[in-house]
């Protein structure tokens, strides 16, 4: 049992596993070797279906009662792209200069490996802790995200499992460790404007209608005005056009239409109802000021949306908090900056708050992390899960 | 002789051969078939080169000396399309209801039948003409127009060809016979702008520089405001910006670049220069007021720049206006609206204006000559070369 207490090891061991999406790689296997000693049951999970690959999950929980810590994440990684570039491969796991190269050693093998260590070095000092904790952890968080954290969550919850907090171990910190927690997300809505005019050559412009005349008005009815200023919270809302596509060969030729493709990154001041409301507001304004009579135009939106979040647990970002002054000194910012995450679909079951490692190097050649930082992120869950599970007992 | 006084017959002749660009299909052979009796010297000239496909052309000139009147055109014709959607069939050249069907009905086989049909009937009532009078025809009109009436001309003048006029046979009519001449044409200048911005996630817009948001800025000031007025001769000029084409898939991602493509039908307010030199204006002011300091652009020319152009000859455009009002009873519009046409290299050679039939079902499916119109073009063409005759006879 003490050899997991050691977070190094247990990172090596899940960087030698090439757990590309959506290969399980043996990575769950070594997790599920690192987790059964320390008392876990542990269960394999396959989701499938909705047209994307099947994917391996693993929930294991340790106690059967009392307060219930959950710890989520994903052992699977993105591809290393060329293998070639890295000063050193991307599945050895090799250390040079106090670092530790290898996919996945910020996102987020070496979250996982903290957090096992965190808990060996727990029960080695304390025993079966008073309550129970669990980890969460899918195959499926770098792919299409069908098949992983959604499924398993539903599937859990289907066999009477309820938390009452999460902690899901993705890289926070911008630049070093304690800089950041994240207690909320922003939401995420993308849609694809399809504007539709008259096509005709070039020379005849008065037979014809350009789309893209209109299309220039909306884009800047889009991206012109900000949304808002931001809350105490989040930052603002913001939307990037992120590609206008007409595939007009014909030079001499006015084409019938063109799209766009927008992603909107919202905070708390919109709901998914009143955002799109004022989007197609806008696309309406631009188009009846800025097209012709027989300018049309359709939003389609696509995906799904991932709402706004923000997590309001004291007891959960107070025992963080204080984990994280105790071990690195700083007070970390509480934010909700950043990308969408696995968190949004576990904010519908319990309060959730995200800490990991330093997020620079992530998806990138030569990902790595401090073998120090290491230590120190399992410290940090170590009193963590101490505080935490101390002040559930007391409630 | 006589037989190629009607141009119905000449016109059904040359539908009949099936010469869609760049295949002669006959019809340079049948063209011959008509000159020649009428004492026309007829040389087949196939031009090659360029990237594009070989063309056949034909000079055929009746007389040595004198004044010396050419008569321009083009035996291709664009693809049918579906035949099936024809109400007769493209090349069978079916006479229904006072309609003569076929593909080149009007662009331009019916302005070359009528032009022959005008000869035979001139030469039939007064012997062969006083001066020089040649067919310059091309089979590269529809096609890339390389291998076609530029190189015809090139190749005829370094025979020691000379021309004093040059009438183009193409459709000029929006709506009847005798509405509008063609007397210039404005200039045509195609640019592809790139925009060049830094990738980046859309949850981190600060990290990343959206090539969409310059682009939109930079169509605005292409298409907001407009470049003239237009001049007494020239209607304003005119900036389609005909594709827009980023290509990013990922919904996720901010791109690095995005592609406008444009096309500007210029007036004689501008020379190539001068428009080249505003557009950059332009697109400069826009990018330092709406890039940031990483943003970068660049604009390729694309093609060969067709210059603008007018024909300032009384005694060309008077003559044609003339028989036009014989024969219809309207004074024609002189207009220089439309697209380009081959007459953009004719210009450069001699002056040209061009006359033909109603262009109305041009390029279209059941592309179509009123039988009635075919026998006015020829009287209109007849007293034209009358008058042109006759007055370059008394210079
Ligand atoms: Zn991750
Ligand atoms: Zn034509």
């Amino acid at each position: 049992m003490m050899s997991v207490t050691d977070p190094v090891e247990n990172l090596q061991a899940l960087i030698r596993c090439p757990s590309v999406t959506p290969e399980e790689g043996g990575a769950l296997t070594a997790l599920e070797a690192m987790l059964a000693p320390l008392g876990f049951a542990v269960t394999r999970m396959t989701a499938s279906g909705d047209g994307t690959p099947d994917v391996e999950n693993l929930y294991a929980r340790l106690g059967a009662d009392g307060p219930h810590l959950m710890f989520a994440g994903h052992t699977d990684v993105v591809p290393p792209g060329d293998a070639a570039s890295w000063t050193h491969p991307p599945f050895a796991a090799e250390i040079a200069d106090g670092m530790l190269y290898g996919r996945g050693a910020v996102d987020m093998k070496g979250g996982i490996a903290c957090f096992v260590a965190a808990l060996a070095r727990f029960i080695g000092e304390n025993g079966k802790p008073p309550a129970s904790v669990s980890l969460l952890i899918t195959g499926d968080e770098e792919g299409p995200g069908i098949n992983g954290t959604d499924k398993l969550l539903h599937w859990a919850k289907a066999r009477g499992e309820r938390w009452d907090a999460a902690l899901v171990g993705e890289p926070t910190n911008p630049d070093a460790l304690g800089d950041m927690i994240k207690v909320g997300r922003r939401g995420s809505l993308t849609g694809r404007l399809t504007v539709i005019g008259i096509q005709g050559h070039v020379a005849y412009p008065h037979l014809a209608d350009n789309p893209l005349r209109t299309m220039t008005g909306m884009l800047d009815a889009l991206m012109g005005k900000p949304l808002d200023e931001g809350t105490d919270l989040f930052p603002p809302t913001n939307l990037e056009v992120t590609s206008v596509d007409t595939g007009n060969a014909a030079t001499n030729v006015i084409p019938e239409k063109t799209t766009a493709t927008f992603n909107i990154r919202f905070n708390d001041l919109w709901s998914e109802e009143t955002l799109k409301a004022e989007i197609l507001d806008r696309l309406g304004h631009a188009a009846r000021t800025g097209g012709k009579d027989t300018t049309r135009f359709t939003v389609e939106w696509l995906g799904r949306v991932s709402p706004v979040f923000l997590t309001r647990d004291e007891q959960l970002a107070g025992s963080l908090s204080e984990a994280i002054a105790a071990v690195t000194g700083k007070t970390p910012q509480l934010s909700t900056t950043g990308g969408t995450s696995d968190a949004r679909f576990i904010k519908d079951y319990c309060p959730v708050v995200e800490f990991g490692l330093v997020g620079q190097t992530m998806h990138k050649v030569d990902e790595r992390v401090a073998v120090v930082d290491l230590e120190k992120l399992t410290e940090i869950y170590r009193h963590f899960i101490e505080r935490w599970f101390a002040l559930a007992a007391a409630c």
